[in-house]
């Protein structure tokens, strides 16, 4: 169950204190020049240490990619690679070896499974989702015209409120929180700061935007787009939630307000429905928001039980991000490429043929 | 792609205006007495002209099992069944046979497919939920002590504020909007009919508690518990969003106030987590939230297109819904059923052996 | 399980003696124009009691289909469909209820599920493949321009022993054997009626030949064009092996005899291969031949045991075929249209973008 | 499509002159002490340059295991591994850079991708069976009692004539062709060699015996055991005929000398289904047999056409086995063991609970 999609599919292995992370992308269409330099840039958006309000940790995260390509083009086969594990100061977590960590998978591994790699966090590491960012950084050069942009919408109550369309996506990558609005930025990198500085953590909330999609992606009933782009934002470590459109606020309105009402050349003068009707892409922008919890690693004393069920004491070590979500920006939009890369593949069959 | 899980997996055919509709439930494991009773109680509860607050529709919703059962037991095979179309007014359509109503599928279907079965939207009907109800109902089953309890927690801006401890879910069909707090139920229906007489609709959002899974089920990375319950939720008509444990209030707090500490048991003081950890039960209750927009189909005059890209007005025809989360409470209810079913037969392999 | 396909999918259901069979086609394209009267020649190929040398069971084989068409096109949606059963003589089967019939499914079957529906062997019954022609049916109409002949190639030690190329298949239905040669034919049709009278069954062979296959179709690795023909012809009932090309004979072969030397258009001048190279169609004829055991219902007295392992005796009761081949050549051509059809839309994704 | 299994899957990548091939083995349960050394030894079974009779290309065929492996065990985590490339001469290739060789997948997957890796016939070369050599090993680890045993039963016209039961399988290993009779043996391989010294090949059979399969592993309909087996060792590169039990033979044959009549203990008295009924095992030994082709290379001139379709001269180069079935041998068991583990975990969840 480590693979996604059904056409273009990514299949992943790696605890984050092994030798190597990677993974198998299959499905990928041949004659596709690929840019490893611009997979390399996502992966860089992801990686550890980068800046003063993520983890410490240092990891290159260099992809090797070791099959499926022929003079820079892909030949149709798997692409096969890895992303060697370098920093690992797996003593930082002998302290959690015989004890659970709350809020985190440690518990559930160990019962599901009666048996867990503890360093790090093991399969259950974020380490992970630098294997989504390469097969997401594929994916995207398969999408060609259709333009994938995520940033942080919010940082614990502090809220970017601006509609999306106000906003200048060049402007994303030019702080480190990945907020568009400088002036919101500075005020979510400050709290940040002082959550980080405090010992604790903050949630907050990415959305994403996905402009050029064609008319008729996505597959009625359990596929649709949105349940697809849903079930994969779910599954980004800390995630509690995924709406799209008019999202939970649609639940709040009527009918005659939510509306989409045609223009005559099929665009609609309203999108409340987030560029999907009936699971289908419309042509109208797609987005999306998710929810992140706050990271449960706390430099704070907090008690937790071992597997003896007897109470301890344990205190966060290592290097952790204060808040996860300028760094699941990347993350959310290497999913959504996969996602839409699959359906892309998959429209070839099911339309008209 | 009309097929729902892996070992447990229904799939299902039918447009809301043919002879019938139906569907094959497979993997479903033998030696089960399967009480029909109980799965025609479950189809009633969906089932149209139940109440003054749905559509007045009438369909008995009778389903014909065809095979899979010997003596009243599952034996293993392919469960067959059918759910005959009763109470079609096709005529009732023909003002949108050449016209896209706004917010529906039959635009996006029309662009797909290059044709569509215009009749009460077809297969894009939400007829179609009646065979999930059909398949959670047999998966309700197999789960035995698992405790599955959805019910309406907010009509437009009207909620229900208490926690799910708080509220007796033996209430919640008490009441025609099926919400377990009397005071608040009474409220939600008189918001329905002043909404219903002004020829308009309204959202509002389900709630679903599932109580006594036992720790290990769902299965890390892309197939994680949660996941799979987003991606089944978002695959129902109208819904925006979907969030469990925190949600997207867990977004704005702080680590030290966001962990759940254990209990000495495993079990945990708080369960802002929601009842899953890494994408796998840990024994406390789940429990997410559902958002449904306000049905798209209003008794208002609306502006809208023909397929030559023409203006035209439309109105509303036929029987519809309101309000879709008092009938949307068993399908709720019905798709987790299927959820957890598939993921308690994956355990039997995932786990230990 | 029930299910083949990958994107041209069906689904199916129905034991021998239940209320129906039936199935459900996926993933069929949008806009074919469904000849239906072809599905039920197909059917009518396969069905019982069409000539001496079958079973004298009386079943119409009427499919009704019930969704995915509108107006006779396919409309992309699923295609719901049911053969009603008729003609059961449970009673025929009493005497199975307790007792396992030698080489058949009974004993398996009772030990895998701890529960069967004895009555004409059940899902195991060879009725299954009604649903299989069906499917095969609508997978020829999209494949349009592909020539798929199958006829039987021997009975017992009789062999048709032409080379393919030297029949006329157009003669295949004028025989009720479906041999090509009336000379072969009438021999074959000779020896099965002896074997009927004495009470015995006999086995055979049926071969298969596909003309105009493009180049391109089939997937490398485990997906195979000829491991996925292999698979669906061994899960036909009664069958024991599968060959393509040179088959069986080809090891016994020297390299310098068996290469396929090119024509200057990419033919090649022998075909040993049977037309796939490296498991992808290289646009030459595909042949294979799939060898079935006789029928093990025999009118004879058997030794056999019951559920409580003692030794009872058996004759065969009911209507069952003395020789299967004349009846499985629809059902392997059947299955071939479908996996070739699954590759045709699959060919869509995997090849060049 | 380059994933095997549906519980426990293997999914590969890899050419054979890229930088490594490799693999992830998902579905693995947890908790298996992983003996590595005994994957080794399967992986020098069938490594080139082990015998006189095969490639004498020298490759160490080394596994690395990334990841899923935690103080000896399996975590339930997926299991990456790479086997890097070594003895690559991929100027041995130069000459089919613009040429296709007979009976080679070079022209097809020209075709299908428009691209392809020429060096040592990239994804289409037997390398790739090196990574399912791996995967039947930590299956066969799974699979604990089930005893797998496959070994040569013809080279050409030269035949092991015993049945399976008067071998004695400990010899298999004793001489290089892999032949359990060394009388056979010793001029198989004198065979071998005389092809060998004439530039030629010569084609063979594998077959292989299954013992101690609990009855119940394999599912009715569309995936019988015999039929995933079927698929799987029809997967294997040069393969051209599978047949299980009685075989084509037994197409020869009548019901009356066919049916294995039952002891009292559910066993049967002959064991021409060999093992199985209706798709799943019965508890009788599993037996089947692979038909090899003749390796395509042979060290012989043949003409031939480039890509521009003009007839060109070639000679195979480099170092080819000129007789693959000693050497395919523990792919033989390899993929037997992947299909049985798969079943076996499968078997967890469709039975009865």
């Amino acid at each position: 169950m480590n693979t996604i999609g059904r056409i273009f599919r990514l299949t992943t292995f790696g605890e984050s204190h092994g030798i190597a992370i990677g993974g198998i992308i299959d499905g990928c269409p041949s004659g596709i020049e690929l840019d490893l330099e611009k997979i390399q840039i996502e992966l860089d958006r992801r990686k550890p240490g980068q800046s003063k309000i993520v983890t410490q940790r240092k990891e290159s995260d260099t992809v090797q990619f070791l099959s499926g390509l022929f003079e820079g083009k892909t030949t149709g086969t798997p692409i096969g690679f890895i992303i060697p594990n370098e920093n690992q100061k797996s003593k930082d977590y002998s302290h959690i070896e015989d004890a659970f960590r709350p809020s985190h998978a440690d518990f559930t591994y160990q019962k599901k499974y009666g048996i867990r790699d503890h360093r790090g966090g093991g399969r259950s590491s974020a380490r992970e989702t630098a294997n989504w960012v390469v097969g997401g950084a594929v994916a995207k050069q398969i999408l060609k015209d259709v333009q994938i942009d995520a940033y942080v919408s919010s940082v614990g109550d502090l809220f970017l409120e601006k509609p999306y369309q106000e906003l200048d996506f060049t402007k994303t990558e030019s702080n480190i929180v990945r907020c568009p609005d400088a002036e919101i930025a500075a005020e979510m990198i400050e709290k940040i700061e002082k959550v980080r500085k405090s010992g604790d953590t903050i949630g907050g909330t990415v959305t994403c935007v996905i402009r050029n999609v064609p008319i008729g992606w996505g597959e009625p009933i359990f596929d649709k787009l949105h349940a697809r782009l849903g079930q994969a934002m779910l599954g980004i470590n800390a995630v509690k939630g995924f709406e799209y459109g008019s999202g939970f606020c649609g639940a709040g309105m009527l009918g005659s307000e939510h509306n989409d009402l045609f223009n005559e050349d099929g665009t609609t003068q309203s999108n409340l429905s987030g560029g999907i009707q009936g699971g289908i892409s419309n042509g109208m922008d797609i987005y999306f928001r998710v929810a992140f919890k706050p990271v449960a690693t706390i430099m704070q004393q907090q008690e937790t039980i071992n597997s003896k069920g007897e109470l301890v004491t344990m205190q966060g070590k290592g290097r952790h991000d204060p808040c996860v979500v300028p760094r699941a920006v990347p993350i959310v939009e290497a999913l959504a490429a996969m996602v839409l890369a699959d359906f892309k593949l998959l429209q070839n069959n099911s339309g008209q043929i």
